[in-house]
């Protein structure tokens, strides 16, 4: 059988949907598809159900499984596989690796969502070749892998990269979580909807506040808090850590250059005595996680020089 | 000749002064002593004449030195020991490695100086057995060594953990360093004295105002804002690298429980869904830098496996 005819199944879990592949050893995306995390209230079964198909499917083409990639978000133990804390999909101390691997017959790796994004980008996308950085991820909320020397900065409980809720503004707003002045109390598209309606009693979706941007003043003044915020906790990760880039993904990049302009501006400013890293956009979006999760898969099974030869070209192709 | 006979020297190289010591290889200091580090203007012969007076003393102890550590502040190419820059030296590319190797006819090799107390209170101190943690050092300044997996956060460009410059007030004081609300324009030796003179016209060493905390209301005040400060880092360290344990060192810390409860405190408050982790007194103080100078040569010997050994007692008995 030919190296080509190996395949990993790769799935991607988010609070609301969950996005899963097929992918050779060359890595050419067989497959990808999207379903709902938890269409009855049974997570774990909706992912073993999922696992099965995409089976089916790698079946279908000839292609023999050597094992498949989970990852979720969540407080995640590395070691054993076991996700002890996840609000978004209301789970704690779920053993998610030894769960999956027994119903699925074959090896089952997981990992945490935004960092294996950190690793696709890594190996594939905007930080190819960057062994220090952090991806930044803004959408609703905010979360962020930080990557030194080549390494994912985990955490002594899988908690690390919490960059939403670094304290920014002394006695700030209030956030969700329960804190005053979190990160993404200002610089997250549920931020900037809440914070817009809180000056105008209206209620708009991030993007069409950015698309006021220059002709409403409200939307101008929380666009200028959110850069400002975000720049302040670029500024501050760049001291702790000191990476070579930033990259930043998630629904917040569509603003373009309405953000990274003034993002890098302010990022500078605020660094008056080391260069400011660059700022750059993900490159894989959020095709990142199963992408990653993929790698995860092939070095889990022995074959991690299969994922050397991956070109990104592959995956939008997909 | 038995092992006990083999020996290195360590030497911690400060803006004023440098420690140095000559470490058998069951960890005993035979000898520490201080001196001027830049006595006639010449850093690098300074510490020269440092090693082969320290080589003398191995000597007479009828040691063999089996090689050395420096470590000094600034950035730090690690991989081939140059000191990109060192404000504090007035250092810039100075290849420090090759130059003390070359001229003390023994392996010399260099390190951060934070980094290496981090790694000597990793090893023997505060954070023994620990492989997440941050030490802090709070004296004039501030400067911390992040440990994330055992490993110590150099960054990019050997600058990473300059804890006493991330931004944590929005526009708030103006900082030497050029910028804005950095944590040290609070949490210093040096914010305290100024800020406290700027309230009273009264120019005090930070353990003077310290010394009239609860007699004193413009003591209190900037003392509180200190506090709040550096617990504002320390949960942003914490949500960013999850750490067990902070570690924190440096005068600052002389103030004991007036520092030590509030912080804790303070620190818990600002974290709503996470536990804080315990803040802990350096145990090594201003030996640490020392201490890890001296591992680091035994290690790089090739003799890591005598470091295992140490005791803490050893060394404060030196």
């Amino acid at each position: 059988m030919s190296g080509a005819h190996e395949a990993v199944l790769a799935i991607d879990v988010g609070g609301t949907s969950m996005k899963g592949a097929v992918v050779t050893r060359d890595g050419r995306p067989l497959h990808v598809d999207r379903r709902p995390t938890d269409p009855g209230g049974d997570t774990i079964a909706a992912i073993v159900g999922h696992l099965h198909d995409l089976s089916a499917v790698a079946a279908a083409a000839g292609a023999t499984v050597v094992g498949a990639g989970v990852v979720t978000p969540g407080m995640i133990d590395e070691e054993d596989g076991t996700v002890v804390y996840a609000s978004n999909l209301d789970w704690r101390d779920v053993p998610l690796r030894a769960l999956l691997t027994r119903a699925a017959g074959f090896p089952v790796v997981t990992g945490h969502d935004v960092r294996t994004a950190g690793l696709a980008e890594q190996l594939f996308g905007a930080a190819r070749g960057v062994s220090d950085f952090l991806l930044v991820t803004i959408g609703t909320g905010v979360a962020a892998a930080l990557v030194t020397a080549g390494r994912p900065v985990v955490g002594a409980g899988g908690a690390a990269g919490e960059f939403g809720h670094i304290p920014m503004v002394p006695g700030g707003e209030a956030c969700t979580c329960g804190q005053r002045g979190c990160l993404e109390v200002y610089a997250s598209g549920a931020g900037l909807t809440r914070r817009y309606a809180a000056r105008t009693g209206v209620q708009l979706p991030a993007e069409a506040v950015v698309a006021r941007l220059g002709g409403d003043d409200a939307a101008d003044a929380v666009w200028a808090d959110a850069v400002a915020v975000l720049a302040q906790g670029l500024a501050t990760a760049t001291l702790l850590m000191d990476p070579t880039t930033f990259v930043l993904g998630g629904g917040f990049t569509a603003a373009g250059d309405a953000l990274f302009d003034p993002l890098r501006a302010r990022l500078s400013e605020g660094l008056a005595w080391r260069p400011a890293p660059p700022v750059r956009v993900a490159q894989l979006g959020s095709e990142a996680g199963w992408i990653g999760a993929a790698a995860l898969a092939f070095r889990s099974a022995g074959l991690g020089e299969a994922v050397r030869g991956w070109e990104p070209l592959a995956f939008s192709a997909g």
